[in-house]
C-alpha cells in the first residue's frame, strides 16, 4: 500500500503549501481605503453567491444521496457517501481557491502600484496557486480516504474487490455533478453580467470598461472569480479524478483477470497498477509545486516565459517520474475482448501520448485565438465589413478549429489504445491530467490579474498601475488558452474512459453494439443532439441575465442622479443579486437534463441506446466544446488586436464590429464551452454509476416495436 | 415489369405537363422594356453562371468517370455511364427549370400589376411547377431506362442480379456530386451577393432593398434563382433518386433472398418490391400534378390555402394510391439479421411513417420560424438589447429546434425498422419524398415571387405592385418552411437508408461496428467534425464573396458619378462577374473533401472506421443541418416581424440589430445547412459505390499500429 501512502503524502504536502501561499498572501498590503472597499464587495458578492449556490446543489445532492441509499439493492451506502464525499471535496477546493483569489486581487494591485511588476505577479501566482494545489491536493487525499475507508486493498475475493471498487466510482460522480452545477452557474453569472456591463456602460454610455460608474462592474468582477476561478477548479478537479477513477475500473474490467476471470492470485496486479496511477499522481504533484516555485523564482524576468517555464517543467518532471515510478513495475496484462498482451512500458507510452496530444490541442487553441497568428488577424480584417460578417468569420473559425484537436485525439486513442488497450485510453487521459496542479494555478493566476487591472480601474490609480495589470492579464491569456487546451482534450479522454469502463461494466455483447442497430442509431441521434439543446438552454439563461441586466444598469444610469458625473454612487448590490437569481435560476435546467438523461434514455431504451446516447454527446459535445471555446476566444483577441490600433483601432467601424463579435463569443468560451465538456463526463459517470441498476433493464419502448 | 412501363408512363406524362407550362408561361406579355431589360440581366447572369458551373462540374464528373472505367476490376464501364448519366439528369432538370423561373418572374410582375394576385400566382405556380415536374419526371425517367439498358430485370443469375443493381448506384452517386456542387456554388454565390448588396446599399448607403441604383441588386436576383431554384432543385432530386436506390439496395441485400441466398426462385420478389417503388414513385407523379392543379384552380381564394392545399392533396392521394399498389402485392420477406419476418402491409407503414415524420418536422421548422408563434418574436424582443444579443438568440433558437426533429426521426426509424426492418427504414424514407414533384413547385415558386417583387421595384413599378409581389413572397416562405422540413427530413433518411445499403453490402460482421472498437470511434469522431469543417469553409466562401462584393458596390457608388441621383446606371455587370467567380471557387474545395473523404477514409483506416465516418457526419449532419436551417429562417422572420411595426418597427435600434441578426443567418439558412444535408448523402452514396473497392482493405494504419 505504499502508493496509497505516497498519495496521502503528496496531498498533504500540496495543502502545506497552500497553507504557506494563504499567509504569504494575506500578509501583504490592501492599499488604499477605496481598493479596500471595491475588494470587499466583490469578496462578499462572490461569497454571497457561493453560498447560495452550495445550498441548491446540496440539495440536489442530498436528493441524490437518498435515492442511492433508498434503491440500495442497485447502489447502496457506500455509493452514497462516496457521492456526497466526492461533491464536498468538490465544493471545498472551490470555496478555499475562490476565497483566495478575491483576496489576492486587490493585493495584486497594491503590489503593482508600489512594487512593480514582479511583486504583483508573485501575488497572483501564489494566489492562482492556492487554487491548482487545493484541487489536486484535496482530489487526491479524498480518493485515498476512500480506498483506506473501504479497505480496498484489503479485498482479496475478486467479486467484493470489484463491487467496494465500484463503490468509488459515486467519488468521480459526486464531483462531476458539483462541476457540472459550479460552471453553468459561474458560466452564466460572469458572462450574464459581462455582457449586462458592456452593452450599456462601453456601448450605450461610452464610458470604459469596469468604470465605477457602471453599477454592473462589480458583479461582472465576482463573475471572473465565481465563473472562471471556482468554475474552471470545480471542471479539472472533475476530469482529474474521473481519469483516475476510469483507469482504475478499467484496470480490473478489461484485463482478462477481469471481472469473470478474476482470481485471488492475480488480484494483485490490479492492486499494483492502482498503486501505480497513485502513485504517478502524487509524482505529478510534487512536479506541479517544483512548477508554481520555478515561476515564482523566475518572474523577475519575462513573465510569459516565466508561466510557460513552469508548466512545461512540471509536464516533463511528470513524464521523468513516471518512467521511474513504471520502471519500478513487474506487471502485463492480458486485455480480455481481444486477447492481446501489453507490457508495463505500454501504460508509460499510454501516457505520455496523452500528455503529448494535450500539448498538441493546446497549441492548436493557441493559433486559433492568439492575435499572433492569421486566423485572428483575419477576423479582425473581416470586422471592417460590418459586425454580421465579423460574426460569421467568428463562427466559422471555431468551426475549423476543431479539425487538429480531433486529429491528434483520434490519434492519441489509436496510439494509446495499441499500446495497452482500452486501459492506454484511460491512462491517456490520466497523463493530461496529472499536472493538474500547475494548470489549475495558472489559469488561476488569469481571473486574479483581471481583477486586479478591474480594481485598479475602478479605484482610479494611476495609468501605469493599469498597464502592469494589463500585461499580467495579456500573459494569462496565452497560458490560459493551453490551459483551456487541456480542459478539452481531458474532457474528451475522460469521458472516453468513463465510457470504456461503462461498455466493459455493463458486458453488453459487441455485436449487439454494432452501428447497423437500430438501437445504436437512435442513441447515437439522440445523444448527439443534447450537447445542442444543452447550449441553447445556456445561451437563453445569458441571454436573459443580460437582459435584465441591461435593463437595471439603464435604469440606474435614468434615475440616480449624479451617477455619471460620479457624484453618486451606483447600487452595484442589486446587480450582484440579478446576477446570483440568474445564474441559479438557469443552471436547473440544463444540469437536471444532464441527471435526468441518463435515467430515461436507460428506462425507456435501454442500457445499449444509452452507450449510444453517451457516445454521440461525447462526439458532439467535444467537437462542439472546442469550437465555442476557439470561436470566442479568437473573436475577444480580434478585439484586442484592433484596440491595438490596427484596421482604425478604438472607435473605428472595425472595433464596433469587433465589440459585438466579442459579445457573441463571450458566452461561447466561457459558459457553454466549458459547460458542455463537463456534460459529457456526468452523463458518463452517472451511466457508470447506474451499471448495477441499467443492467436488469430492456428498454421499454422495445416492447411496443 | 408493369411497374417499370408504369414509372415510363408517369416520367413522361410530367414531361408533357411540363411542355404546356412553358408554352403556357411563354404565351404572357413581359411587360415596359424597363422591365424586360432587368428580366434579360437576370436570365443573362443566371445562364452565365449556370454554363460555368455545368463546365466546372462535368471536368470533376469526367474526371471521376475515366478514373471507374480505369478500375473496370471495381467499378467497370456500367457504373461510369449510370455515373455520367445521373449527373445529366440532375444538370437538365436544373436548366430547364431555372431557364423558365427567370421567364416567370418578370411575366409574374406583370400580371401582378395589370391582372392581379391570382393570375400572377397562376404565373409563378406554373414556373415553379416546371421545376417540380421536371426533377421527378426527368429523374424517373432515367432511372427506368437504365434499369432497361442493364436488363436488370432480365437477369435471373443471383449474383448477376446483385451486380447489375450494383451498377445503378452510381446513378445516384452521379446526381449527388452534381448536387452538392450545384448547392454550394448556388448557395455561396446567392448569399455572398445578398449579403454584400445589403450590407453596402441598405445599411451604409440606407437605400431599399432591391434598389435599381445598387449594383449588387442584378446579382442578388439572380442568385435567387441559381441557389434557391436549380441548387434546390438537384437537391431533392438526389434525395428522391436515392431513397428510391436505398430502398431496392436494401431489398436485394438485407432480406433472407439477399447476397448470399438469392435463388432464381425467389429472385422474383425482389424485383416485385423494385417495381412496388417505381410504381409508387409514378403514384407520386400523378398526385403531384394534381396538387398542382389544385393550386392553379383555388388560386381565386386565399394563395397561402391554395398552396398548402395542394401539398395536403398530394400527400394523402400518395397514401391511397400506395395503399392500393401494395394491396395488389403478394411479398412477405424474412430479414437475413435478425429472422423476423415483415409482410406487406409493413412496407406500407414504413412508407406512412416517413411521411408523417416529414410533416411533423416540417412544422416544427414552421413553429421555430414563423413570426406567428412565441420564438421569433421572443427573438425579435431580444434584439431591443442589440446585435449581439440578437444573434445569440438566432443561435440558441436554432440550437434548441433540433430537439424535436431528431425525436421525430428516431421514432420514425425504430418504427420503419419494426415495420420492415433495414428495408422499412429505406421506405420511410421514400415515403417522404414521393410528393417531391409537388415540394419542389411549391419551393421553387418562392424565388419567382421573390425575383417578381425585386423587378417591380427596380422598374419603378408603383407600390401596389409590391404589395402583391410580397404576399405572394410571404405565402411562399411558409410553405418553404414546411418543403425544408421535407428536404431535411428525407437527407436523413437518404443517408440512412445509404448507410445501411453500405453496410450490408460491405457484409462486415456487426461485431466489427462496436461502439467499443476504437476503429469505429475514431471514424466517429472524424466524421462527426466533417460537417463542422465544411461549414467552415462554406462561411468563409460566402464572406469572402461578400467581402469583395462590399468593396465594389462602394467602389461604384464613389466613383461612378450619378449613380446615386439616379443619373447614371450601375455596372451590374462586374457584380455578377464577382458572384460568380467566387461560388465557382468557393465550391470547390468544400465538393473536394466531400469526394475524397471516404476514398481517404477507406484506404488509410479501413471500411469499417469508414462506416463510423458515415455515421459520425450523418449524426452531427443532420443536427447542424437543422440548426442553421432554423437558425437562419427564425433571425429572417424576426426581422420581418419588426419591420411590421413591432418593437419600433423599421429604422429602430431593434431593427438594426436584427438586420445584422439576418445578414448572419443568411448564410446558414441558404448556403451551409443545404450544403451539409447533401455532404451527408454524397459521402454515403460514394462509399456504397466503393463497395468492390473497399472490401479488399483493411486500413493502412492498422498495421502501425
Amino acid at each position: 500500500m505504499g502508493g496509497l501512502y505516497l498519495g496521502l503524502g503528496a496531498g498533504l504536502l500540496a495543502m502545506l503549501i497552500v497553507v504557506i501561499f494563504i499567509k504569504s498572501v494575506l500578509s501583504k498590503e490592501e492599499g488604499s481605503d477605496v481598493m479596500k472597499k471595491i475588494a470587499r464587495q466583490i469578496q462578499i458578492g462572490a461569497a454571497a453567491f457561493l453560498r447560495r449556490e452550495y445550498i441548491y446543489i446540496s440539495v440536489v445532492v442530498i436528493v441524490i444521496a437518498v435515492i442511492m441509499i433508498a434503491a440500495k439493492k442497485y447502489f447502496g451506502f457506500g455509493s452514497a457517501i462516496s457521492f456526497v464525499w466526492g461533491a464536498f471535496v468538490s465544493a471545498s477546493a472551490g470555496a478555499i481557491g475562490m476565497t483566495m483569489t478575491t483576496r489576492a486581487n486587490v493585493r495584486t494591485t497594491y503590489a503593482a502600484s508600489k512594487k512593480g511588476m514582479r511583486s504583483a505577479l508573485n501575488i497572483a501566482i501564489s494566489g492562482g496557486a492556492v487554487m491548482g494545489l487545493s484541487v489536486v491536493g484535496i482530489a487526491l487525499i479524498g480518493l485515498v480516504i476512500l480506498l483506506f475507508a473501504f479497505r480496498v486493498f484489503g479485498e482479496n475475493d475478486p467479486a467484493m474487490f470489484v463491487k467496494k471498487l465500484g463503490t468509488i466510482n459515486a467519488y468521480a460522480m459526486g464531483a462531476s455533478l458539483f462541476a457540472l452545477f459550479a460552471r453553468a452557474g459561474g458560466g452564466i453569472y460572469t458572462k450574464g453580467a459581462d455582457m449586462g456591463a458592456d452593452l450599456v456602460g462601453k456601448v450605450e454610455a461610452g464610458i470604459p470598461e469596469d468604470d465605477p460608474r457602471n453599477p454592473a462592474v462589480i458583479a461582472d468582477n465576482v463573475g471572473d472569480n465565481v465563473g472562471d476561478t471556482a468554475g474552471l477548479g470545480a471542471d479539472l478537479l472533475e476530469s482529474y479524478v474521473e481519469s483516475m477513477i476510469a483507469s482504475m475500473v478499467l484496470a480490473a474490467t478489461t484485463v482478462s483477470y477481469g471481472m469473470t476471470r478474476l482470481t485471488a492470485e492475480n488480484i494483485v496486479m490490479v492492486k499494483d497498477i492502482i498503486q501505480m496511477i497513485i502513485s504517478i499522481a502524487a509524482a505529478g504533484i510534487f512536479s506541479s509545486i517544483l512548477g508554481v516555485f520555478y515561476v515564482k523564482l523566475s518572474a523577475r524576468k519575462n513573465p510569459q516565459s516565466a508561466l510557460l517555464g513552469g508548466t512545461y517543467i512540471a509536464s516533463v518532471l511528470t513524464i521523468i517520474f513516471s518512467a521511474l515510478i513504471i520502471n519500478s513495475l513487474g506487471v502485463s496484462i492480458v486485455e480480455e475482448s481481444t486477447g492481446n498482451v501489453y507490457g508495463k512500458w505500454g501504460f508509460f507510452w499510454s501516457i505520455v501520448s496523452g500528455i503529448i496530444s494535450g500539448i498538441i490541442i493546446g497549441f492548436v487553441s493557441e493559433y486559433y485565438t492568439s492575435s499572433r497568428f492569421k486566423p485572428v488577424q483575419k477576423l479582425a480584417e473581416s470586422c471592417e465589413t460590418g459586425p454580421a460578417i465579423g460574426v460569421v468569420g467568428g463562427i466559422s473559425l471555431g468551426l475549423k478549429s476543431a479539425f487538429l484537436p480531433v486529429i491528434a485525439i483520434v490519434f492519441a486513442i489509436i496510439i494509446s489504445n495499441s499500446q495497452a488497450g482500452m486501459l492506454g485510453v484511460g491512462l491517456a487521459s490520466f497523463g493530461m491530467l496529472v499536472t493538474t496542479g500547475m494548470i489549475v494555478s495558472v489559469d488561476s493566476y488569469g481571473p486574479v490579474a483581471d481583477n486586479a487591472g478591474g480594481i485598479a480601474e475602478m479605484a482610479g490609480l494611476p495609468e501605469n498601475v493599469r498597464e502592469i495589470t494589463d500585461e499580467l492579464d495579456a500573459v494569462g491569456n496565452t497560458t490560459a488558452a493551453i490551459g483551456k487546451g487541456f480542459a478539452i482534450g481531458s474532457a474528451a479522454y475522460a469521458a472516453l474512459g468513463l465510457l470504456t469502463a461503462y461498455l466493459s461494466s455493463t458486458g453488453i455483447k459487441m455485436e449487439d453494439l454494432a452501428l447497423s442497430s437500430i438501437k445504436v442509431m437512435a442513441g447515437l441521434l439522440m445523444g448527439g443532439m443534447l450537447p445542442f439543446l444543452i447550449s441553447s438552454l445556456l445561451f437563453e439563461a445569458v441571454e436573459k441575465e443580460a437582459f435584465k441586466m441591461v435593463e437595471e444598469v439603464r435604469r440606474q444610469f435614468r434615475e440616480i442622479k449624479g451617477l455619471m458625473e460620479g457624484k453618486a454612487e451606483p447600487d452595484s448590490r442589486t446587480c450582484v443579486d440579478i446576477a446570483t437569481k440568474s445564474a441559479l435560476h438557469g443552471m436547473m435546467l440544463p444540469g437536471g437534463i444532464a441527471i435526468l438523461t441518463p435515467i430515461v434514455v436507460g428506462v425507456i431504451f435501454g442500457p445499449i441506446t444509452l452507450a449510444a446516447t453517451l457516445v454521440g454527446a461525447i462526439v458532439t459535445g467535444i467537437i462542439i466544446g472546442i469550437q465555442y471555446a476557439n470561436s470566442g476566444g479568437g473573436m475577444d483577441n480580434a478585439k484586442k488586436y484592433i484596440e491595438e490600433g490596427n484596421f482604425g483601432g478604438k472607435g473605428s467601424e472595425a472595433h464596433k464590429a469587433s465589440v459585438v463579435g466579442d459579445t457573441v463569443g463571450d458566452p461561447m468560451k466561457d459558459t457553454v464551452g466549458p459547460s458542455i465538456n463537463i456534460l459529457i463526463k456526468l452523463m458518463s459517470v452517472i451511466s457508470l454509476v447506474m451499471v448495477p441498476f441499467l443492467r436488469e433493464l430492456n428498454g421499454l419502448i422495445w416492447r411496443l416495436f
